[in-house]
């Protein structure tokens, strides 16, 4: 029911075959990509259900809310599907920084001439 | 040598099983994703010699520069890769809608009380 998925309004998540879809987090203000990770079902579900970003840790094997030691939970504006439901977007507010380096975003380098730069 | 991926300055993707990361590409103006797709070693060097994104389509098993036959391409204004260097995104200038639907963003659905809303 592939065009079904893509037109219609009933939330139907095609879940890979480790039962996970891709999630991606942006900043509600500056549209700045803050991270990437995967949901499963249980995960969605918590997410819509605390309006705070939660995730599947494929390296831990458990469901994992992010901030859930540090505090910086991503408090979620918009959540929105894409045309085949096999990912999602998050417009978050960040309640700190969200990689795990201490950076506001994990995307804190760029490829410039095959090499990376800070931004 | 998970520290110098996630310190350093070079660019060591880190291919998933399939040989595979993900891939996010977002309107350099507004910010809003487009799409998220998947992108293996050749794809990502397509993508930065040409400047026009490229991806890894596992549908079709092959590569696949975005707008090929429909000439909507994605120019790439930057390229950043995440802590890990297992996700890639770029900001760039679309030439045309990026959903093979027609839609702007494949991301045209949000979620509000379980269900699917056009945007």
């Amino acid at each position: 029911m592939a065009d079904e998925r893509e037109t219609g309004l009933v939330l139907d998540p095609k879940y890979d075959a480790s039962g996970l879809v891709t999630a991606v987090a942006t900043h509600a203000d500056s549209g700045e990509v803050l991270m990437v990770a995967h949901m499963n079902a249980d995960a969605l579900a918590a997410t819509l259900a605390t309006g705070e970003a939660t995730f599947w840790s494929r390296s831990r094997a458990r469901l994992w809310k992010k901030g859930e030691t540090s505090g910086h939970v991503l408090k979620v504006r918009e959540l929105r599907v894409d045309c085949d439901q096999d990912a999602i977007w998050m417009r978050v507010d960040p309640m700190g920084p969200a990689c795990h380096t201490g950076e506001p975003s994990c995307f804190y380098r760029v490829v410039r001439d095959g090499r990376l730069e800070r931004v």
